[in-house]
Protein backbone atom coordinates (compact mmCIF):
# COMPACT_ATOMS: atom_id res chain seq x y z
CA UNK A 1 0.00 0.00 0.00
CA UNK A 2 1.18 3.50 -0.66
CA UNK A 3 2.33 5.81 2.20
CA UNK A 4 1.58 9.32 2.76
CA UNK A 5 5.07 10.64 1.81
CA UNK A 6 5.51 7.69 -0.56
CA UNK A 7 2.46 9.75 -2.80
CA UNK A 8 3.67 12.86 -1.88
CA UNK A 9 7.23 12.45 -3.46
CA UNK A 10 5.04 10.63 -6.30
CA UNK A 11 3.00 13.69 -7.24
CA UNK A 12 5.89 16.16 -6.53
CA UNK A 13 8.08 14.35 -8.89
CA UNK A 14 5.57 13.89 -11.61
CA UNK A 15 4.19 17.67 -11.48
CA UNK A 16 7.89 19.04 -11.39
CA UNK A 17 6.76 21.40 -7.83
CA UNK A 18 6.93 21.79 -4.63
CA UNK A 19 4.62 24.20 -4.30
CA UNK A 20 1.40 24.62 -2.64
CA UNK A 21 -0.97 27.12 -2.74
CA UNK A 22 -2.81 28.31 0.25
CA UNK A 23 -6.57 28.65 -0.60
CA UNK A 24 -7.40 31.23 2.90
CA UNK A 25 -10.05 32.97 0.86
CA UNK A 26 -11.02 36.38 2.28
CA UNK A 27 -13.96 37.97 0.87
CA UNK A 28 -12.84 41.31 1.62
CA UNK A 29 -10.13 40.68 -0.20
CA UNK A 30 -11.94 38.91 -3.45
CA UNK A 31 -12.17 41.07 -6.80
CA UNK A 32 -14.85 43.47 -6.52
CA UNK A 33 -16.75 41.71 -8.65
CA UNK A 34 -16.79 38.13 -7.02
CA UNK A 35 -17.75 40.13 -3.56
CA UNK A 36 -21.14 40.83 -4.19
CA UNK A 37 -22.20 37.06 -5.45
CA UNK A 38 -23.68 34.09 -3.39
CA UNK A 39 -21.29 31.73 -4.41
CA UNK A 40 -18.12 34.39 -5.04
CA UNK A 41 -15.62 32.27 -2.68
CA UNK A 42 -16.08 29.50 -4.42
CA UNK A 43 -16.45 30.31 -7.56
CA UNK A 44 -13.06 32.61 -6.58
CA UNK A 45 -11.76 29.29 -5.23
CA UNK A 46 -12.27 27.47 -8.43
CA UNK A 47 -10.84 29.86 -11.08
CA UNK A 48 -8.35 29.90 -8.79
CA UNK A 49 -7.91 25.73 -8.68
CA UNK A 50 -8.68 26.06 -12.74
CA UNK A 51 -5.30 28.34 -13.17
CA UNK A 52 -2.67 26.87 -10.97
CA UNK A 53 -3.53 22.75 -10.75
CA UNK A 54 -0.81 22.12 -13.09
CA UNK A 55 1.57 24.13 -11.20
CA UNK A 56 1.49 22.69 -7.84
CA UNK A 57 1.42 19.46 -6.07
CA UNK A 58 -0.98 20.44 -3.20
CA UNK A 59 -3.59 23.25 -1.85
CA UNK A 60 -3.80 23.84 1.77
CA UNK A 61 -7.39 25.11 3.17
CA UNK A 62 -7.26 27.35 6.42
CA UNK A 63 -10.18 26.54 8.27
CA UNK A 64 -10.43 29.74 10.02
CA UNK A 65 -11.50 31.76 6.81
CA UNK A 66 -14.39 29.31 6.21
CA UNK A 67 -15.12 29.08 10.28
CA UNK A 68 -15.42 33.02 10.03
CA UNK A 69 -18.80 32.63 7.76
CA UNK A 70 -20.82 30.21 9.81
CA UNK A 71 -22.29 26.93 8.38
CA UNK A 72 -22.42 28.75 5.00
CA UNK A 73 -18.17 28.71 5.57
CA UNK A 74 -18.49 25.10 6.22
CA UNK A 75 -20.63 24.15 3.43
CA UNK A 76 -17.70 26.30 0.32
CA UNK A 77 -14.80 24.86 2.34
CA UNK A 78 -16.47 20.73 1.80
CA UNK A 79 -17.38 21.69 -1.70
CA UNK A 80 -13.85 23.37 -2.60
CA UNK A 81 -11.89 20.41 -1.31
CA UNK A 82 -14.44 18.53 -3.98
CA UNK A 83 -12.97 20.37 -6.38
CA UNK A 84 -9.76 19.85 -6.21
CA UNK A 85 -8.27 16.97 -8.49
CA UNK A 86 -7.14 13.37 -6.81
CA UNK A 87 -3.96 13.93 -8.34
CA UNK A 88 -3.29 17.09 -5.86
CA UNK A 89 -2.67 16.89 -2.30
CA UNK A 90 -5.01 18.69 -0.07
CA UNK A 91 -3.96 19.90 3.38
CA UNK A 92 -6.36 20.84 5.96
CA UNK A 93 -4.74 23.33 7.56
CA UNK A 94 -6.57 23.08 11.30
CA UNK A 95 -4.52 23.47 14.07
CA UNK A 96 -6.26 21.51 16.20
CA UNK A 97 -5.74 19.23 19.37
CA UNK A 98 -7.31 18.21 22.03
CA UNK A 99 -7.15 15.18 24.81
CA UNK A 100 -7.38 11.89 23.20
CA UNK A 101 -11.23 11.43 23.01
CA UNK A 102 -11.89 14.54 21.72
CA UNK A 103 -9.05 14.50 18.83
CA UNK A 104 -10.73 11.36 17.50
CA UNK A 105 -13.52 13.82 16.53
CA UNK A 106 -11.47 15.69 14.97
CA UNK A 107 -9.18 13.37 12.77
CA UNK A 108 -12.71 11.99 11.76
CA UNK A 109 -13.96 15.79 10.91
CA UNK A 110 -10.71 16.56 8.52
CA UNK A 111 -9.41 13.36 7.64
CA UNK A 112 -12.32 11.00 7.18
CA UNK A 113 -15.73 13.27 6.70
CA UNK A 114 -13.86 16.24 4.90
CA UNK A 115 -11.60 13.82 3.15
CA UNK A 116 -8.79 16.16 3.63
CA UNK A 117 -5.18 13.98 2.04
CA UNK A 118 -3.56 15.88 5.52
CA UNK A 119 -4.08 17.77 8.29
CA UNK A 120 -1.83 20.35 10.68
CA UNK A 121 -1.86 19.51 14.44
CA UNK A 122 -0.95 21.69 17.37
CA UNK A 123 1.56 19.78 19.80
CA UNK A 124 0.99 21.60 23.28
CA UNK A 125 -1.24 18.69 24.64
CA UNK A 126 1.25 15.98 23.61
CA UNK A 127 1.02 12.24 22.24
CA UNK A 128 -2.59 11.35 22.75
CA UNK A 129 -3.60 14.39 21.32
CA UNK A 130 -1.89 14.09 18.22
CA UNK A 131 -2.17 10.18 18.06
CA UNK A 132 -5.70 9.84 16.65
CA UNK A 133 -4.44 11.88 13.61
CA UNK A 134 -1.74 9.41 12.69
CA UNK A 135 -3.69 6.55 13.06
CA UNK A 136 -5.23 7.50 9.64
CA UNK A 137 -2.38 6.01 7.90
CA UNK A 138 -2.53 7.12 4.65
CA UNK A 139 -3.08 10.38 5.70
CA UNK A 140 -0.55 13.28 6.42
CA UNK A 141 0.08 14.64 9.46
CA UNK A 142 2.06 17.56 9.74
CA UNK A 143 2.77 18.56 13.69
CA UNK A 144 3.62 22.70 14.50
CA UNK A 145 7.53 22.32 14.95
CA UNK A 146 8.67 26.18 14.53
CA UNK A 147 5.77 28.57 12.83
CA UNK A 148 5.98 31.35 10.68
CA UNK A 149 4.99 34.18 13.09
CA UNK A 150 6.57 36.47 15.48
CA UNK A 151 4.68 34.61 18.34
CA UNK A 152 7.15 31.69 17.50
CA UNK A 153 9.80 33.29 19.79
CA UNK A 154 7.71 33.33 23.00
CA UNK A 155 7.66 29.17 23.67
CA UNK A 156 9.32 27.39 20.60
CA UNK A 157 12.49 29.53 20.93
CA UNK A 158 12.58 28.24 25.30
CA UNK A 159 15.65 26.55 26.41
CA UNK A 160 14.66 22.98 27.54
CA UNK A 161 17.86 21.73 28.52
CA UNK A 162 20.23 22.48 25.30
CA UNK A 163 17.50 22.11 23.57
CA UNK A 164 14.62 24.42 22.07
CA UNK A 165 11.22 23.57 22.32
CA UNK A 166 10.75 22.98 18.96
CA UNK A 167 13.67 20.76 18.63
CA UNK A 168 12.37 18.95 21.43
CA UNK A 169 8.97 19.26 19.93
CA UNK A 170 10.46 17.26 16.93
CA UNK A 171 12.43 14.84 18.74
CA UNK A 172 9.82 13.88 20.68
CA UNK A 173 6.64 13.36 17.96
CA UNK A 174 9.19 11.61 15.47
CA UNK A 175 9.11 8.71 18.07
CA UNK A 176 5.31 8.64 17.55
CA UNK A 177 5.43 8.12 13.83
CA UNK A 178 3.67 4.71 12.93
CA UNK A 179 2.87 4.65 9.32
CA UNK A 180 5.61 7.02 7.14
CA UNK A 181 2.55 9.67 7.38
CA UNK A 182 4.44 12.45 9.89
CA UNK A 183 5.46 15.57 8.66
CA UNK A 184 6.28 18.91 10.63
CA UNK A 185 4.82 22.77 9.69
CA UNK A 186 8.45 25.01 9.79
CA UNK A 187 7.79 28.52 8.90
CA UNK A 188 9.88 29.95 6.33
CA UNK A 189 10.76 32.99 7.85
CA UNK A 190 13.05 31.63 10.36
CA UNK A 191 15.40 29.43 7.91
CA UNK A 192 18.30 29.44 9.71
CA UNK A 193 16.41 26.92 11.92
CA UNK A 194 14.81 25.14 9.26
CA UNK A 195 18.39 23.04 8.45
CA UNK A 196 18.58 22.54 12.51
CA UNK A 197 14.78 20.91 12.10
CA UNK A 198 15.93 18.91 8.75
CA UNK A 199 18.98 17.69 10.43
CA UNK A 200 16.74 16.59 13.26
CA UNK A 201 13.50 15.01 11.28
CA UNK A 202 15.84 12.94 8.47
CA UNK A 203 13.52 12.51 5.30
CA UNK A 204 10.24 13.68 7.13
CA UNK A 205 7.74 15.89 4.77
CA UNK A 206 8.00 19.81 5.82
CA UNK A 207 4.98 22.20 5.33
CA UNK A 208 6.52 25.26 4.53
CA UNK A 209 4.78 29.02 5.69
CA UNK A 210 5.79 31.93 5.31
CA UNK A 211 6.84 32.76 1.93
CA UNK A 212 5.48 35.53 0.04
CA UNK A 213 3.60 38.23 2.26
CA UNK A 214 5.49 36.74 5.83
CA UNK A 215 8.69 37.75 3.81
CA UNK A 216 10.39 33.87 4.43
CA UNK A 217 13.71 33.56 1.32
CA UNK A 218 12.87 30.49 -1.14
CA UNK A 219 16.59 30.17 -1.65
CA UNK A 220 16.70 29.43 2.47
CA UNK A 221 14.18 27.32 2.48
CA UNK A 222 14.94 25.02 -0.32
CA UNK A 223 18.47 24.91 0.58
CA UNK A 224 18.15 24.20 3.78
CA UNK A 225 14.59 22.56 4.14
CA UNK A 226 14.81 20.15 1.23
CA UNK A 227 15.92 16.45 2.13
CA UNK A 228 19.02 15.61 -0.18
CA UNK A 229 17.04 14.94 -3.17
CA UNK A 230 15.69 18.11 -3.17
CA UNK A 231 12.57 17.82 -2.05
CA UNK A 232 10.70 16.44 1.04
CA UNK A 233 9.41 20.14 1.29
CA UNK A 234 5.66 21.60 0.71
CA UNK A 235 6.30 25.80 0.05
CA UNK A 236 2.76 27.28 0.79
CA UNK A 237 2.01 30.48 -0.64
CA UNK A 238 -1.59 32.37 -0.17
CA UNK A 239 -1.88 35.90 -0.12
CA UNK A 240 0.73 36.78 -2.56
CA UNK A 241 -1.00 34.30 -4.77
CA UNK A 242 -4.68 34.54 -4.90
CA UNK A 243 -4.85 38.57 -4.60
CA UNK A 244 -1.94 39.30 -7.48
CA UNK A 245 -4.65 41.37 -9.25
CA UNK A 246 -7.73 42.96 -7.45
CA UNK A 247 -9.37 42.89 -11.40
CA UNK A 248 -11.23 40.34 -13.51
CA UNK A 249 -7.77 39.26 -14.16
CA UNK A 250 -6.87 37.68 -10.67
CA UNK A 251 -6.74 34.06 -12.07
CA UNK A 252 -4.23 34.89 -14.66
CA UNK A 253 -2.33 37.54 -12.55
CA UNK A 254 -2.51 34.35 -9.73
CA UNK A 255 -1.05 31.88 -12.37
CA UNK A 256 2.00 34.13 -12.99
CA UNK A 257 2.89 34.38 -9.82
CA UNK A 258 2.12 30.42 -9.31
CA UNK A 259 4.64 30.17 -12.36
CA UNK A 260 7.04 32.53 -11.17
CA UNK A 261 7.39 31.11 -7.92
CA UNK A 262 7.62 27.42 -9.04
CA UNK A 263 10.28 28.81 -11.62
CA UNK A 264 12.46 30.45 -8.60
CA UNK A 265 12.09 27.08 -6.36
CA UNK A 266 12.97 24.98 -8.80
CA UNK A 267 15.71 27.13 -9.37
CA UNK A 268 17.29 26.70 -6.81
CA UNK A 269 16.58 22.82 -6.59
CA UNK A 270 18.58 22.56 -9.48
CA UNK A 271 21.59 24.69 -8.22
CA UNK A 272 22.05 23.14 -4.72
CA UNK A 273 20.74 19.71 -5.73
CA UNK B 1 -18.37 48.53 31.53
CA UNK B 2 -18.43 44.90 33.65
CA UNK B 3 -15.83 42.81 32.82
CA UNK B 4 -15.75 39.60 32.01
CA UNK B 5 -14.22 38.40 35.25
CA UNK B 6 -16.88 40.62 36.58
CA UNK B 7 -19.60 38.87 34.87
CA UNK B 8 -18.51 35.92 35.61
CA UNK B 9 -18.03 36.62 39.22
CA UNK B 10 -21.72 37.88 39.55
CA UNK B 11 -22.89 34.40 37.88
CA UNK B 12 -21.17 32.75 40.29
CA UNK B 13 -22.26 34.31 42.90
CA UNK B 14 -26.10 34.09 42.07
CA UNK B 15 -25.71 30.56 41.33
CA UNK B 16 -24.03 29.54 44.39
CA UNK B 17 -22.07 27.29 41.83
CA UNK B 18 -18.71 26.79 40.07
CA UNK B 19 -20.27 23.83 38.06
CA UNK B 20 -19.47 24.13 33.93
CA UNK B 21 -21.57 21.50 31.88
CA UNK B 22 -19.81 20.57 29.28
CA UNK B 23 -22.37 19.77 25.86
CA UNK B 24 -19.82 17.32 23.91
CA UNK B 25 -22.88 15.16 22.85
CA UNK B 26 -21.87 11.94 21.16
CA UNK B 27 -24.21 10.60 18.82
CA UNK B 28 -23.06 7.46 19.72
CA UNK B 29 -23.37 7.60 23.43
CA UNK B 30 -26.93 9.42 23.34
CA UNK B 31 -29.81 7.64 24.74
CA UNK B 32 -31.35 4.74 21.76
CA UNK B 33 -34.80 6.85 21.37
CA UNK B 34 -33.27 9.71 20.20
CA UNK B 35 -30.54 8.54 17.95
CA UNK B 36 -32.67 7.86 15.43
CA UNK B 37 -34.40 11.29 15.28
CA UNK B 38 -33.03 14.19 12.75
CA UNK B 39 -32.67 16.84 15.62
CA UNK B 40 -31.87 14.42 18.26
CA UNK B 41 -29.01 15.86 19.35
CA UNK B 42 -30.73 19.28 19.50
CA UNK B 43 -33.04 17.65 21.49
CA UNK B 44 -30.86 16.17 23.46
CA UNK B 45 -28.75 19.21 24.44
CA UNK B 46 -32.07 21.13 25.20
CA UNK B 47 -33.31 18.57 27.31
CA UNK B 48 -29.76 18.51 29.25
CA UNK B 49 -29.76 22.50 29.33
CA UNK B 50 -33.26 22.96 30.41
CA UNK B 51 -32.77 20.42 33.57
CA UNK B 52 -29.43 21.71 34.66
CA UNK B 53 -29.11 25.64 34.28
CA UNK B 54 -30.07 27.07 36.95
CA UNK B 55 -27.37 24.14 38.75
CA UNK B 56 -24.54 25.80 37.06
CA UNK B 57 -22.68 29.08 35.71
CA UNK B 58 -21.45 28.07 32.15
CA UNK B 59 -21.60 25.68 29.59
CA UNK B 60 -18.57 24.56 27.42
CA UNK B 61 -18.91 23.12 24.14
CA UNK B 62 -16.64 21.65 22.22
CA UNK B 63 -16.87 22.27 18.96
CA UNK B 64 -14.66 18.62 17.73
CA UNK B 65 -18.38 16.86 18.43
CA UNK B 66 -19.97 19.43 16.18
CA UNK B 67 -17.26 19.99 13.40
CA UNK B 68 -17.42 15.86 13.18
CA UNK B 69 -20.94 15.92 11.86
CA UNK B 70 -20.04 18.65 9.08
CA UNK B 71 -22.00 21.28 8.27
CA UNK B 72 -25.15 20.12 9.95
CA UNK B 73 -23.33 19.64 13.44
CA UNK B 74 -22.28 23.57 12.43
CA UNK B 75 -26.12 24.46 12.44
CA UNK B 76 -26.36 22.10 15.60
CA UNK B 77 -23.81 24.30 17.04
CA UNK B 78 -25.05 27.39 16.59
CA UNK B 79 -28.79 26.81 17.44
CA UNK B 80 -27.07 25.34 21.03
CA UNK B 81 -25.53 28.26 22.10
CA UNK B 82 -28.52 30.07 20.92
CA UNK B 83 -30.52 27.99 23.67
CA UNK B 84 -28.64 28.81 26.29
CA UNK B 85 -30.39 31.80 28.60
CA UNK B 86 -28.01 34.96 28.53
CA UNK B 87 -27.61 34.89 32.49
CA UNK B 88 -25.19 32.13 31.90
CA UNK B 89 -22.03 31.69 30.47
CA UNK B 90 -21.09 29.96 27.37
CA UNK B 91 -17.52 28.95 26.90
CA UNK B 92 -16.46 27.80 23.05
CA UNK B 93 -13.72 25.08 23.66
CA UNK B 94 -11.83 25.42 20.38
CA UNK B 95 -8.91 25.23 21.41
CA UNK B 96 -7.75 27.70 18.10
CA UNK B 97 -4.32 29.75 17.34
CA UNK B 98 -2.97 30.23 14.06
CA UNK B 99 -0.63 33.48 12.82
CA UNK B 100 -2.06 36.86 13.63
CA UNK B 101 -4.20 37.32 10.91
CA UNK B 102 -5.70 34.12 10.85
CA UNK B 103 -6.62 34.28 14.64
CA UNK B 104 -8.39 37.30 13.79
CA UNK B 105 -11.02 34.92 11.83
CA UNK B 106 -10.69 32.29 14.53
CA UNK B 107 -11.68 35.14 17.28
CA UNK B 108 -14.79 36.76 15.00
CA UNK B 109 -15.88 33.07 13.87
CA UNK B 110 -16.54 32.07 17.78
CA UNK B 111 -16.40 34.95 20.04
CA UNK B 112 -18.81 37.44 17.73
CA UNK B 113 -20.64 35.43 14.82
CA UNK B 114 -21.43 32.22 16.95
CA UNK B 115 -21.67 34.87 19.86
CA UNK B 116 -19.53 32.68 22.53
CA UNK B 117 -18.95 34.43 25.65
CA UNK B 118 -15.69 32.72 25.64
CA UNK B 119 -12.90 30.39 23.78
CA UNK B 120 -10.06 28.40 24.54
CA UNK B 121 -7.01 29.11 23.07
CA UNK B 122 -3.59 26.83 22.83
CA UNK B 123 0.16 28.96 23.17
CA UNK B 124 2.15 27.22 21.21
CA UNK B 125 1.85 30.27 18.14
CA UNK B 126 2.56 32.73 21.51
CA UNK B 127 1.59 36.05 21.86
CA UNK B 128 -0.23 37.23 18.38
CA UNK B 129 -1.66 34.26 18.21
CA UNK B 130 -3.45 35.02 21.45
CA UNK B 131 -3.92 38.51 21.14
CA UNK B 132 -6.80 38.64 18.23
CA UNK B 133 -9.27 36.95 20.77
CA UNK B 134 -8.42 39.17 24.10
CA UNK B 135 -9.23 42.39 22.12
CA UNK B 136 -12.58 41.10 22.29
CA UNK B 137 -12.74 43.17 25.77
CA UNK B 138 -16.12 41.33 27.29
CA UNK B 139 -14.93 37.75 26.39
CA UNK B 140 -12.88 35.36 28.33
CA UNK B 141 -10.18 33.79 27.08
CA UNK B 142 -8.96 30.93 28.39
CA UNK B 143 -5.50 29.56 27.58
CA UNK B 144 -4.21 26.17 27.66
CA UNK B 145 -1.41 25.93 30.33
CA UNK B 146 -1.97 22.72 31.85
CA UNK B 147 -4.32 19.80 30.48
CA UNK B 148 -5.78 17.23 31.55
CA UNK B 149 -4.95 14.37 29.56
CA UNK B 150 -1.69 12.14 29.65
CA UNK B 151 0.10 13.96 26.66
CA UNK B 152 0.69 16.78 28.97
CA UNK B 153 3.34 15.64 30.31
CA UNK B 154 5.18 15.07 27.07
CA UNK B 155 6.03 19.18 26.58
CA UNK B 156 3.93 21.09 29.13
CA UNK B 157 6.13 19.34 32.22
CA UNK B 158 9.53 19.81 30.06
CA UNK B 159 11.96 22.19 32.48
CA UNK B 160 12.65 25.50 31.03
CA UNK B 161 15.51 26.89 33.31
CA UNK B 162 13.80 26.31 36.52
CA UNK B 163 10.26 26.56 35.70
CA UNK B 164 8.11 24.47 33.65
CA UNK B 165 6.78 25.03 30.33
CA UNK B 166 3.72 25.39 31.70
CA UNK B 167 4.46 27.82 34.46
CA UNK B 168 6.24 29.59 31.28
CA UNK B 169 3.19 29.98 29.45
CA UNK B 170 1.75 31.29 32.91
CA UNK B 171 3.85 33.96 33.65
CA UNK B 172 4.20 35.28 30.05
CA UNK B 173 0.62 34.96 28.93
CA UNK B 174 -0.27 36.66 31.76
CA UNK B 175 1.36 39.61 30.68
CA UNK B 176 -0.52 39.70 27.56
CA UNK B 177 -3.73 40.76 29.54
CA UNK B 178 -5.74 43.62 28.46
CA UNK B 179 -9.14 43.99 29.83
CA UNK B 180 -9.36 41.78 32.28
CA UNK B 181 -10.10 39.07 30.27
CA UNK B 182 -7.80 36.44 30.15
CA UNK B 183 -8.02 32.92 32.53
CA UNK B 184 -6.37 29.45 32.10
CA UNK B 185 -6.96 25.83 31.33
CA UNK B 186 -5.92 24.03 34.16
CA UNK B 187 -6.56 20.00 34.31
CA UNK B 188 -8.24 18.74 37.43
CA UNK B 189 -6.22 15.64 36.82
CA UNK B 190 -2.79 17.45 37.81
CA UNK B 191 -4.14 18.57 41.18
CA UNK B 192 -0.75 18.84 43.07
CA UNK B 193 0.34 22.01 40.03
CA UNK B 194 -3.55 23.47 40.16
CA UNK B 195 -1.80 25.55 43.51
CA UNK B 196 1.24 26.32 41.21
CA UNK B 197 -0.73 28.06 38.50
CA UNK B 198 -3.22 29.50 41.07
CA UNK B 199 0.41 31.30 42.95
CA UNK B 200 1.85 32.54 39.50
CA UNK B 201 -1.80 33.34 38.05
CA UNK B 202 -3.27 35.60 40.72
CA UNK B 203 -7.10 36.10 40.71
CA UNK B 204 -7.41 35.27 37.17
CA UNK B 205 -10.47 32.75 36.41
CA UNK B 206 -9.17 28.54 35.67
CA UNK B 207 -11.51 26.43 33.03
CA UNK B 208 -11.05 23.32 35.33
CA UNK B 209 -11.64 20.13 33.11
CA UNK B 210 -10.53 16.73 34.38
CA UNK B 211 -13.48 15.85 36.53
CA UNK B 212 -15.89 12.75 36.23
CA UNK B 213 -14.76 10.50 33.58
CA UNK B 214 -11.09 11.43 33.61
CA UNK B 215 -10.90 11.26 37.06
CA UNK B 216 -10.03 14.26 39.29
CA UNK B 217 -10.19 15.05 42.50
CA UNK B 218 -13.42 17.82 43.26
CA UNK B 219 -11.84 18.65 46.87
CA UNK B 220 -8.32 19.25 45.23
CA UNK B 221 -9.22 21.29 42.84
CA UNK B 222 -11.97 23.52 45.28
CA UNK B 223 -8.69 23.70 47.90
CA UNK B 224 -5.98 23.94 45.54
CA UNK B 225 -7.50 26.40 42.02
CA UNK B 226 -10.12 28.32 43.94
CA UNK B 227 -8.83 31.96 44.92
CA UNK B 228 -8.98 32.90 48.61
CA UNK B 229 -12.31 34.14 48.28
CA UNK B 230 -13.41 30.39 47.59
CA UNK B 231 -14.47 31.18 43.84
CA UNK B 232 -12.31 32.09 40.47
CA UNK B 233 -12.86 28.30 38.83
CA UNK B 234 -15.31 26.51 36.88
CA UNK B 235 -15.19 23.21 37.30
CA UNK B 236 -16.52 21.31 34.06
CA UNK B 237 -17.98 17.53 33.91
CA UNK B 238 -19.35 16.91 30.66
CA UNK B 239 -19.77 12.68 29.94
CA UNK B 240 -20.68 11.94 33.51
CA UNK B 241 -23.44 14.26 33.67
CA UNK B 242 -24.15 13.44 30.07
CA UNK B 243 -24.46 10.22 29.55
CA UNK B 244 -25.59 9.63 33.44
CA UNK B 245 -28.61 7.13 32.25
CA UNK B 246 -28.90 5.44 28.97
CA UNK B 247 -32.80 5.62 28.98
CA UNK B 248 -35.33 7.51 28.24
CA UNK B 249 -34.82 9.25 32.32
CA UNK B 250 -31.32 10.76 30.88
CA UNK B 251 -32.17 14.70 31.92
CA UNK B 252 -33.47 13.97 35.10
CA UNK B 253 -30.14 11.56 35.63
CA UNK B 254 -28.21 14.63 34.52
CA UNK B 255 -29.83 16.74 36.84
CA UNK B 256 -29.42 14.25 39.74
CA UNK B 257 -25.44 14.04 38.86
CA UNK B 258 -25.38 18.09 38.40
CA UNK B 259 -26.95 18.63 42.06
CA UNK B 260 -24.52 16.32 43.31
CA UNK B 261 -21.57 17.31 42.17
CA UNK B 262 -22.89 21.00 42.78
CA UNK B 263 -23.17 19.91 46.43
CA UNK B 264 -19.88 18.50 46.47
CA UNK B 265 -18.22 21.01 45.24
CA UNK B 266 -20.01 23.56 47.68
CA UNK B 267 -19.36 21.71 50.34
CA UNK B 268 -15.40 22.03 50.00
CA UNK B 269 -15.88 25.37 49.49
CA UNK B 270 -17.73 25.62 52.89
CA UNK B 271 -15.39 23.67 54.38
CA UNK B 272 -11.72 25.18 52.77
CA UNK B 273 -13.09 29.22 52.36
Amino acid sequence: MTTYAERLARIQNRSRSLLCVGLDTDAEKMPMHLRARPNGILEFNKRIIDATKDLVSAYKINFAFYESLGKKGWDILERTVAMVPSTIITIGDAKRGDIGNTSTQYAKAVLKDLGFDAVTVAPYMGKDSVQPFLEYHDKGVYVLALTSNKGAFDFQYQKIGKRRLFEEVVRTVKGWALHDNLGFVVGATKSEDIRTVRRLAGDLPFLVPGIGAQGGSVEEVVRYGCTKEGAGVLINASRSILYASPGKDFAAAARSEAVKLNNEINFFRDKYF
